[in-house]
């Protein structure tokens, strides 16, 4: 593997959100770490540090204690580049589904640009809505329909070994860097939040009746991948709007 | 996915050798089934049944309670067209050595003619060299090098990803019944046995300085593939090669 490609899997920051069982954890630690993976994060776990968690991390000690526990999944996901939601669970709506190893490139892509996420649910419930709305991508794991229900570490196991058979895979030219500087979790979420108020200051979005107007414009501009800049003119754009239409004493 | 892929999925074996802790079992179990398998097979297991196994099976245990607990891999895989060793240790000598994500495609081929199995070692000790080379090839997961040592359950979870993601890339064409009947591993050793016999009375085989001759003709034929019309052909021919020396009075 080029020192790029293992520069790649660096970024690759692996969140566990709520998970319940510390040998999950523990086990999840050394699944990242026969990949290359590193980054492990926790969000709100329900028992860490815990002798289990070590039991199960055998020789990924090191990872496991480098771990950091953090508040909130906005917390853990706000500087990345893109966040990947791992799950099995169709929903009604979700943003943009990808097969896990049609993901695994474009994970890596992304991963050129700065840190990216994957994003895991709790043992038994899975991710909540609002976790898997705060992600660009849903990517699920092909099992078998009836049965698609992975262990946690295990489920980790098989989408760190796709990343680093991607990374392994990449030409060496694919890994380069990119000279813009893609927009983070935080930026789109800055846009989104802009959006929201002058869609509803402008009428063209009916709190009574939404009409998954949010969804669709999270899932809009995931698969366009904005850059910071680009996040800087659009919400110039909304700003300008906002403030001509004060000055014009509109109302909605 | 078509009938046919899920037919061949049904006759892949997945064997675990002296398993030493029964959780890692039921923890297989489940990451067979989450992949279509259904096939466990348990050679001298340190504790079977155990509740550990149940807990961890998880929605599993109709494939862990079926699981079959052999004597030796010989029995385990005696019936098989072909066994993969999964190992992370590079060896002086092995079968032919694949990286699972080509050894995937092959695997399901081979099953056309009939079961095939995928051998698994201890979880400290890993396959001893006789289990290595009582199968015809050697799989390994392309890990970190400084930390390939995946967790059993975690290995079997990675090995069951990638044949179900093969089976279902697997035009419906590739997945026909092969006319002709492949050997098992039973005929295999038949005609390993008759070769080793017929080389020390020929001499060509000094038992002194064995110069991996064994090793070498069983990677030859493993790679070849055989027919059992084949291997009964090769039979008859050292049959009649040791009959006539016999007539002739040689001795070596």
């Amino acid at each position: 593997m080029g020192d790029m490609s293992g520069e790649l899997l660096s970024r690759v920051r692996v969140v566990l959100c709520r998970p319940g069982h510390p040998g999950n954890v523990g086990a999840a630690a050394r699944a990242l770490k026969t990949m290359g993976l590193t980054d492990l994060r926790l969000v709100a776990p329900q028992r860490f540090p815990a002798p289990e968690a070590e039991w199960m991390a055998s020789n990924a000690l090191d990872v496991l204690r480098a771990a950091r526990v953090q508040d909130s999944l906005g917390e853990a996901i706000g500087e990345c580049v893109a966040a990947f939601a791992l799950s099995a669970r169709p929903r009604e709506w979700s943003p943009q589904v990808l097969a896990l190893r049609a993901a695994a490139p474009l994970m890596l892509e992304r991963a050129c640009g700065g840190p990216i996420a994957l994003v895991f649910g709790n043992e038994t419930a899975g991710l909540s809505n609002e976790e898997m709305l705060a992600c660009q991508f849903l990517v699920h794991i092909p099992a078998d329909p009836g049965h698609s229900s992975l262990n946690l570490a295990q489920a980790v196991q098989v989408v760190a070994y796709e990343l680093r058979m991607a990374a392994l895979a990449a030409p060496g030219g694919s890994a380069r860097e990119r000279a813009d500087r893609p927009a983070t979790v935080q930026d789109m979420e800055g846009l989104y939040a802009h959006l929201e108020e002058a869609a509803l200051a402008s009428g063209f979005l009916d709190p009574a009746d939404p009409k998954k107007l949010r969804e669709r414009w999270r899932r809009l501009f995931s698969r366009a991948a904005l850059e910071r800049e680009e996040v800087n003119i659009l919400r110039g754009l909304l700003r300008a709007l906002l403030a001509s239409r004060r000055d014009a004493g509109g109302n909605s």
